[in-house]
């Protein structure tokens, strides 16, 4: 398969949008932003053996691509609109192209999102994608908006894909360190903690409902205590956490022991919630949108004046939460 | 260096523009395009070994991903905008990143360029760059508006990167195959060929300049010959091509026998030069052109009814063109 052959394959399943004038197949993409809005524009890259375990099924990785994009986009408040990728690939692999695609679209027609253009290199396994969303003025959730007093909340429950990850390093079940070949995709689709992994699914309608709630937001995709230390910088402010708050799924209770599972709550990455900070006087509002969006919404702790995240009184960056990051 | 050292680092050189509303340092960076304004967005990723020497410089690696994707937005007639950067690093080496953002940053000043976001990861040196222009809608240059009758022209010279590739390859000066370490850099900054292939400009002013000119516009990256037939394929049309009117330059000229030369100037890659069409009422606007941007522009052929690119009679494609491509 020549590099026009593998361009052909993939404007094919490409979906269109009223306001892409030009897709993929000339030197730039043609976009129309609708009138007044503004773009929010991320773009994360996945590398293979590093973002994600070489073993990764190709359509876990076409999802987690875009995923971790549009969990950005969800962040800052956007909607999701168009992307272009590039795709380093060390053969011209027709199978893990179309499973690729088939991951990566799958995501794509759920959120109205356009791949419009991008590059197929020859090179290790190694794909970058940069996510474009649209965005009223003066609406989106900043890193800077927090303020002394504000409640800090996260979505969902946190630590079940760092809980999945510890589990492939340990080979679960005697199997071995780092797992065997094909363990990964034979759990995914029947183990919780492993489809938290392999097919996190970005908080959108969340980031957009939290517009004019929120007063800052970040996704948590380096573990909690790291990228609440992220808002906590970007506002002059410090935060304070009660370990006891982190909402945990069934299955991460029922998979490690309490000690581990706070840890892993606390700092392990890629669970792509949402962690925002909300005046108090939003209490009620956030309870009425968690039942509308059918999404656990957990107060966790509070703003302060200072720096820096305390948890439990101790303070994170030194309380050994960093362990499973 | 961790990679929030290294992203306060790149942050701090990172120029401002009136249109950024958020730069480096959120979960996505806030643009604001002029009303009325369309997006050109192009995206490409160089990976080394396959799309430059391992010797490269890395202040020639840091323009060169710059200087591709802008390529591609004077192929459109774009004004170059923002952009964002996925760097993919073996290390976090700060001489390294330092040297590359010289570059890079040296030649983004030169186009008001910003950059406003982007990744740094580990693994193997590869780096990928989205950049976005503004355009006015209805006036991009697309592949698709040849048609028969319309000139062929392309800008500056042809063939001097695939001859400095060339020389690189074969070890000019008896040094063995594939060169010695460090004999590009050495070369790069006092040698016309190696000077196209480490430094290549991209021809904004001149895709500016060709709106409401050229019929069609794509820049020459793949070779003249390859590009060309893109164009030809899109407006569905074919081309008929006077090799000798394909402009060398006299280094190329003094640097190879006149075959190896037309090789190199019709199917050599890495140019960066437009190839445009336009309708033979307007050679005298395209000369004047010339005189004004300071820059030779050659008619080169004609677009013709039928489809595929003829050179000198002959099936560009079955011609041994490809040879050094």
């Amino acid at each position: 398969m020549q590099e026009f052959d593998l361009i052909a394959r993939i404007r094919q399943r490409a979906a269109a949008r009223g306001d892409v004038v030009l897709g993929i197949g000339d030197d730039c993409a043609l976009l129309a932003p609708p009138p007044g809005m503004q773009l929010a524009v991320t773009m994360d890259a996945l590398n293979a053996g590093v973002h994600f375990p070489p073993e990764t099924a190709p359509a876990d990785i076409g999802w987690k691509v875009l995923a971790v994009n549009l969990s950005d986009l969800a962040a800052m408040g956007a909607q999701p609109a168009w992307g272009t990728l590039s795709l380093s690939l060390p053969e011209a692999d027709v199978a893990f192209v179309d499973a690729f695609f088939d991951g990566f679209f799958e995501l794509a027609e759920q959120h109205g999102f356009a791949l419009v253009g991008g590059d197929t290199t020859c090179g290790p396994l190694s794909i970058a994608l940069t996510a474009h969303g649209l965005i009223e003025p003066g609406q989106a959730l900043r890193r800077d908006g927090a303020r002394a007093g504000d409640d800090v909340w996260v979505s969902g429950t946190l630590g079940d894909a760092a809980g999945a990850l510890r589990q492939w390093q340990e080979g679960k079940g005697g199997e071995g360190k780092g797992g065997q070949s094909g363990f990964l995709s034979a759990k995914s689709h029947s183990d919780p903690l492993f489809s938290r992994l392999d097919r996190p699914v970005p908080r959108v309608a969340l980031g957009r409902a939290l517009r004019g709630i929120a007063s800052s937001c970040i996704d948590v995709s380096d573990g909690l205590l790291a990228d609440l230390a992220h808002i906590c910088r970007a506002s002059g402010a410090g935060a304070d956490i009660d370990i006891d708050a982190l909402p945990a799924s069934a299955a991460l209770r029922a998979a490690f022991d309490d000690e581990t599972r706070r840890a892993l709550q606390a700092a392990g990455g890629d669970d792509y919630e949402l962690c925002f900070t909300a005046a108090s006087t939003q209490r009620e509002a956030l309870q009425q949108l968690s039942v509308t969006l059918a999404l656990p919404l957990a107060c966790i702790g509070r703003i302060v004046a200072g720096s820096g995240v305390q948890c439990d009184g101790m303070d994170a960056a030194a309380g050994g939460y960093q362990h499973f990051a």
